[in-house]
């Protein structure tokens, strides 16, 4: 075959790919969508001729109200899209504000992700494609012409546990090139997600690269484990294979995982350069990460000079026998008078936990212990973990 | 809040969003998707009540012919599913033979993902849902109980492209806590691929960890470097930010990225524990990263004594001016004379690249430099790549 045979080949195998086969299997469609105007407002297309209804779904809508026995709460917004000769709907929004976004369409009352747009981010068992607008406090959320710390996925034994582990590594960048010893945040995700978690929904790598080119946060090493103690990693990263997660996994706030943590702890210390003290460890996590951490922090109640709660549960389910949950207010006493330096406390004004987050705000009063509370707009919602995350880091370590 | 109030709280939440608002934006469905069976035949279901037809297309069903102006090629077939009176769609193939499968849903003529399984991978811009059949080679495909080694996503700096780059990094079970040091793949991606494709696509890691186990191959580092000299990382992943990828990205095979390729061996022999020497050096990848092998390896003659090209592009386009394409035949002759362990030729039967691959054996039959050629089924597709990199990986370094 010639050269210039070759070079019609290649044409040719893409041109039939695309018009045929791959186009096909792939869905690929020569459109842009999510297009990014100008303004920051973002035009939303979709080829589906044969639709009779196309909406879009999506976090940057004006939320709309679902009645629960609760009380009620926030579901996202919807919007009609606008159907053109050819089968084309679009749809454009107000200019938005800098923000990670995620978004689906609805076609004929079937959620479909947009398949002119690969970006996606898992949440449990289910994929919603995303969109950065920048410009504002989304910017630390890019991936910036800054050093890159190194993501290492690692496995690691847990004799408690019984198994090997999978667990994601954060280290600053220059880790490799240096010899000194790093303070460690053990990062810690809630119901429903895994070690990729931090990761992929809150944007860690690029949160921290960012604050720490800024100078705003220290060159740490962070430890994203796996807190879900039947697993030994993410759904189709471990030896469960593929399958569809589930928002809650068994054991996971049962004490197991707490009073295994020293297992994650001594993997860290005996396999990266750092300071191994109270004053270099803080522990933080979302949801059920938040309160694995309050569980953790006052278990092992001088190891962790900071802690971070962010839209935490707190109190232990009654149907939980694990002796981690006995003694809270004493082990919570001990660690005051063990010394801290940062007990924060995060949450929404919209979240379902927030009444249990003012309960802890008098215990903590009672026994005298000071701690940093911070109040967002919003609910139970990766924005705000962000957002929590880039206010958190840059106290630590200080 | 009392104990049971949180409890009462979560259960809420959860139904309250899977029946309105995360079930929307999610598109979940309490149905599984696909399901395995016991004689190895999968069913696929997806709810679409009010699709008027609901075809699957996917790399298991008999192709089809396609028409192209070099001759007829394969297209993915596709089946149309049943419905039943819920608006159930179903589909049950045959017994399917031990592989990594891909698939999508046409509802109405839309490809779409299966909403219940959240198992994807991205080829160039697209998404598709991928299931494994086990019992057979895929095994190798799983993770599997065995050690695992370390895969870190880290930036090099390239003073010859001029910026910093991401690199995957396989480093093998045991390397931490080892004095050892190791011989080094360095492994290849195709156009529209970057330094994710051997990972996701080529399940890369899976196959070396399981080889190991086995004690088929070496413990070895593999590093997956990013082949697109205008990127710094792959899509979504660097300072370009969220885009449409394409497949072919500017300036891939015009030279500058084999003429720069030292920047690479020179980072992982700084930065790891490498047997940096001829003997310890394998080089091989797909389509493109055939070609660049096929390049690199002649370009640098004394540097490999591993060449593997996997359905390689092999010859440049006329529009290369690169010098590295100056002198092939010397720079072969060269790299034969100064000795070589092995130089695999690997290609599809059906492959549009199989000519071109026939006419390189006789060219290296007229310089009399051996070669172990291996020809199977099926084209240019990643699945006749997953097949190669475990039938090369065993002989090398031995």
């Amino acid at each position: 075959m010639t050269k210039t045979r070759i070079m019609i080949a290649l044409v040719v195998l893409l041109a039939g790919l695309k018009s045929n086969g791959q186009e096909a299997l792939f869905g690929g469609q020569e459109i842009v969508s999510p297009e990014i105007n100008k303004d920051k407002s973002v035009t939303f297309r979709l080829l589906a001729p044969a639709a009779d209804s196309v909406f879009i779904t999506g976090d940057f809508l004006p939320t709309t109200k679902m009645k629960t026995p609760m009380g009620e709460m926030d579901a996202p917004g919807k919007k009609l899209l606008s159907k053109n000769g050819e089968g084309l709907w679009t749809y454009t929004t107000e200019p938005l504000a800098s923000e990670l976004y995620n978004y689906s369409f609805i076609v004929d009352g079937m959620t479909v992700r947009d398949p002119n747009n690969p970006f996606v981010i898992r949440d449990v068992s289910s994929l919603t494609n995303i969109f950065i607008i920048g410009g504002g406090k989304a910017d630390n959320y890019k991936v910036n012409d800054v050093p890159h710390g190194t993501v290492a996925k690692r496995w690691y034994d847990s004799p408690g546990l019984g198994m090997d582990r999978r667990i994601t590594i954060y280290t600053p960048p220059g880790y490799e090139d240096s010899k000194e010893e790093y303070p460690v945040l053990y990062l810690l995700h809630g119901a429903g997600g895994d070690e990729e978690a931090w990761m992929d929904l809150g944007r860690t790598s690029q949160i921290i690269d960012n604050l720490i080119a800024e100078g705003k946060a220290q060159p740490m090493i962070i430890a994203m484990p796996n807190g879900n103690v039947t697993q030994d990693a993410a759904p189709g990263m471990g030896s469960d294979g593929f399958y569809k997660p589930v928002f809650m996994a068994p054991k996971t706030m049962d004490g197991t995982y707490e009073a295994n943590f020293m297992d994650i702890i001594k993997f860290v210390e005996n396999n990266y350069r750092v300071k191994a003290n109270k004053e270099n460890r803080a522990i933080a996590g979302l949801s059920m990460g938040g309160f694995h951490s309050f569980h953790i922090s006052r278990y092992y109640p001088n190891t962790f000079d900071y802690v971070g709660l962010f839209s935490a549960a707190i109190m232990p389910r009654e149907d939980a026998t694990g002796e981690v949950y006995n003694n809270i207010n004493e082990t919570l006493e001990q660690q005051y008078k063990n010394g801290l330096e940062l007990y924060y406390i995060a949450i929404g004004k919209t979240d379902f936990l927030y009444k249990a987050n003012q309960d802890l705000k008098k215990q903590l009063d009672e026994i005298g212990m000071p701690y940093e509370y911070v109040e967002t707009d919003g609910g139970h919602i990766w924005r705000n973990w962000r957002i929590y995350l880039t206010d958190f880091a840059p106290k630590l370590f200080k």
